[in-house]
């Protein structure tokens, strides 16, 4: 390996320029203002309705979107900066794709949900749906932590995007499920397509970078900004575009019990399966949140709050069990090397939420659930077969792409401009009276 | 010592499992959702009403309760990073003891505040409340961090918003006081309870951990993120429950204008005090809060924005002084052992807010003040007197809780897997061209 | 330079006592709750005109207002962390200043927009307008960020409050323009006002701190916090004061893409102007920020989503390469030392910002974008010329102001106590079953 081939001197612009042309120009061609943010035609709808400025949808939904938004760029990209070396890249590549999926996303969304006349009309809804599809994204993304280059996400995200939509779409409109939260079409989703990911570049010989795959102390705390914030804003992530009155509010209570309950469930577990009776900021920085994805597809059914509390504590319970006993045999046995462990957070809670929203929608009789709306939640987890990833990969897989070596995988340096070591390069002169700093040394 | 009394392997799971259980089989039995949650009894009210979707009280109380959310996960967690050793403890037992405070405290509130028909019914207002009392557990928290075990933390917390419950239902629904900031309920409750335990728990010897108890450059910069947070959203917790309409926007306008002047004045006495005119992260971290604690109370009432201005900057000010002299006397005088200086900050700002409820209630006609609702605002601020605390105190004192040695106070690695020490167990080599890193030595 | 000259022992608190005693008086005689914050004013109003307290402006301002808060403090705070050894001046210096700017704008902005019979009215529209005021001061803070003493500082924001005040008077009032997010208003006066003063005071010698005029691996992070929250927040930001109904909805719309396309661009360029095609931290914390200033005059118009994108990439592109080329110009040529680069992010963009106001309100029929509102937006971007602020910048320069010599510029421990070096200082012991830190050496 030389140094060249990580530069992404030409490459990185290359492909962002392309990416941003290419979304301006269906942007112009296709995307305009909805009813609530074109001046004409809300103007229209108020005279038409006899309605009021203060009716305007954005006053209902913008503070979920402002929960949602932040999870995903401070939720998803601090939990990610763990790792001891990989903070910049972390929170920054997090960054980067994030801001390409919610505009591609629009585009792909659009164009299978809501293209009436051929436009695509987006508002707080769309911005909603397409910081969801990153969501996604960021999920694969953990996945493949450490091992892809900002050129290969991109083109991840390019086509993670698509298949998102089109998966979305066989679910929620032709299939006619229910899955407000997303355990189907995000986390399960998410997980597997990066789990496939991470299986198709598969690196034999990481090891030589595994000296960098882990934390260190103030690494855990920044990841802990993450969390928390992730768990604190997941009830508004499942209830963020759910019907507006009880629904909107039960899908919020429902999940803020079930993360309490994953909550106490982690640290049980974490402590129960340490040698020496420890906890693991691993398992608290993860599996705490496995009671938001859980109850993903059913908090807006009548859960009820011992239910939400019930799922929780079990998707806090297998969440911490996987990471110590199904991460390592994805290693080993079936080459998946999980760097965030996604699979322990967002696979099996996921499939777990879908088996849930299933049963609640079956226990449930229609109409003292939904009021006469009819519900299908819960068929089909996973409507894309797994080998269809693989062409996609194989793309990702091209030499070209600034990939790291094995011996540089988890490593800021090779991307960034690193311009000092710790904050130890300075000492610190505490004596009295002097107040002058010295360089070490 | 060995190494085994601080295993939680057995001890931590036991507590969680049985707490959890317990409290999944009372919210069977007796928490149902409230007539904004459930869809039946939502549907109902709207027909009767002939209201809308957008009434749900969920649109006019959440913004605030995620603003509150904010402040005890993010804020309180953060805020107390602040000790060089004891930030993974620091947020993640506040993380723990919160999830299982809101949970146990609907229960409480519950029963005391809204039990109907042998049913707790439950939704935005009642989540807000278990998060005040949460806020409570948390200030204990503070007084008693570094020095106690996430079992005692558990018991403690099983106790506290028992007697918290208790506490408030004497002063808001036998006494009639208005507290919708929780001057009274909250802070100081939860202050001199905390150093109640703190007095039970008195260790002498605790001078062998000391060198522990102080911070390092960064971790005063995450406890900086606690503080800012709970500054930016402390608006937000005074009036989450304060009626709809003025009541709520003008007690957001005065604590805003209190918590501005309480900045000022912790700047100014900081530098006043400290020998060299240096500025201390402690006091800013803390005192410059004592705005929001000290217009609890009133900041509902007339107060008006100077009026705001004035108790800010009196709180900013006690609470500074509090730090430089009262708490080293606590400790060496009355043997508590105050670790986040929570008397500063909650207790005499606490009590300072009742008494300017009070004062504020007094000098007002009804009329003028709340249009003819009645006000007994500052009546009394503790009703349980501090003997009663002792019995749970007592339990907190038993041998088999996991509790640190006095030599391991502060310390996170007797309850944690601490992987490697600081950044510094890399050093960055930034020799150009070669971008590798090497582990030091 | 003696210890003794930088000691903020009487000047600091002189200056905040000073400050706030005026700010309570003038309160007193001046400020009053407005009709939405008044008990009497708001129902006297409701029964007026038959409304609800639902209706109160309090529930369709004050999420805006919480996320433009947290930018304030949270965003511009961290953002600035990012020195090496300024953390704690960073944050805290910030902290301070808004919250007196905030204070002090609201009579400023009182006596000059809303001034009616004698008194100023205060309610959710002054805290934004507020919040706002002292965003610019904190923009000008960026400029001479590790140069000046907070006492400098609260001089500065003292004066420069009030000229942020006449500025926007003449813009909005006399010349009718439209700045809803302060493209004019706040950037451009910001960044240009910050530069006289860096250029007032500045300093032949500074390469004596320059080793402190960087970052650290960890540093980088706390900015990132910043960075992320401004970006998020953004547009909330340019919306918080546009008209309610589809204006408010259209702003944030226009702003999220703009954001995302300048992220884009951002990436782009860093990699590309770097000679090893690495990423440089310093442009991703600022530049992709770009998209927000650059739409904050045209982002409540008619930009359409397309156009906002191609103005966010042109804005980051135009940052990035500001700090590549223009910040060493204007350092080596211009005398001016922007610490932060302020220039490149607010200045050029902000310029950019106005112009394109123009243009986008040139373009579109009056009635075609606002439903015949009348729109002057753009026209004239400062109207204060440089020349004036020379006589504030002189007053800064006083030398018993405790700035820092040039021998200890961008350094906390002139102004902070500092307990301890870095996480360093202790070194954790992992050695299994003993679990003892010692302290190192």
């Amino acid at each position: 390996m030389s140094g060249h081939a990580t530069s992404l001197r030409l490459k990185l612009p290359a492909i962002c320029f392309l990416l941003q042309l290419l979304t301006i120009i269906l942007f112009a061609v296709y995307v305009r203002y909805d009813e609530e943010t074109s001046a004409n035609l809300w103007h229209q709808k108020l005279r038409h309705h006899n309605g009021s400025n203060l009716d305007n949808d954005f006053y209902f939904r913008y503070p979920s979107f402002q929960d949602v938004h932040t999870m995903i760029f401070i939720g998803f990209g601090f939990l990610m900066t763990f790792l001891k070396r990989y903070g910049f890249s972390s929170v920054a590549f997090n960054f980067l794709i994030a801001a390409f999926a919610i505009q591609w996303s629009t585009l792909i969304q659009g164009f299978l949900h809501s293209f009436h006349n051929g436009k695509i009309h987006v508002g707080i809804e769309s911005m909603i749906n397409a910081d969801f599809c990153s969501g996604a994204i960021l999920i694969s993304f953990g996945a493949v932590l450490g091992k892809t280059s900002p050129v290969q996400l991109l083109l991840m995200t390019l086509l993670e995007v698509t298949l998102f939509g089109i998966n979305e779409y066989i679910l929620l409109s032709l299939i006619g499920a229910k899955d407000a939260g997303g355990s189907m079409t995000i986390h399960t989703f998410g997980a597997y397509f990066g789990l496939t990911v991470s299986r198709l570049l598969y690196r034999p010989h990481l090891n030589k970078s595994r000296q960098r795959e882990g934390s260190v102390y103030h690494s855990d705390l920044f990841a802990m900004i993450g969390t928390i914030y992730l768990w604190l804003f997941w009830p508004s992530f499942n209830s963020a575009v759910t019907a507006h009155g009880d629904d909107q509010h039960r899908t919020v209570l429902n999940t803020y019990f079930s993360l309490a309950a994953s909550t106490l469930a982690t640290f049980a577990i974490s402590s129960l399966i340490n040698g020496e009776g420890k906890l693991d900021m691993v398992h608290i920085q993860n599996a705490a949140l496995a009671g938001g994805v859980v109850v993903g597809t059913s908090a807006e059914m009548m859960l009820t709050p011992f239910g939400a509390m019930i799922a929780g504590f079990l998707a806090g319970t297998i969440s911490t069990l996987g990471f110590k006993f199904i991460t390592p045999i994805l290693d080993s046995k079936l080459k998946i090397q999980d760097t965030c462990g996604v699979h322990n957070l967002h696979g099996l809670p996921g499939v777990l939420g879908a088996l849930l929203g299933a049963l609640v929608a079956g226990l449930a009789t229609q109409d003292k659930v939904w009021g006469g709306r009819p519900l299908y939640s819960g068929r089909g987890t996973l409507f894309i077969p797994p080998p269809v990833y693989f062409p996609p990969g194989g793309i990702l897989k091209m030499s070209f792409l600034a990939s790291p070596p094995d011996t540089q995988c988890f490593e800021d340096q090779i991307y960034w401009e690193v311009r000092a070591k710790g904050l130890s390069s300075f000492s610190f002169n505490i004596s009295k009276g002097r107040g002058k700093a010295q360089p070490a040394q």
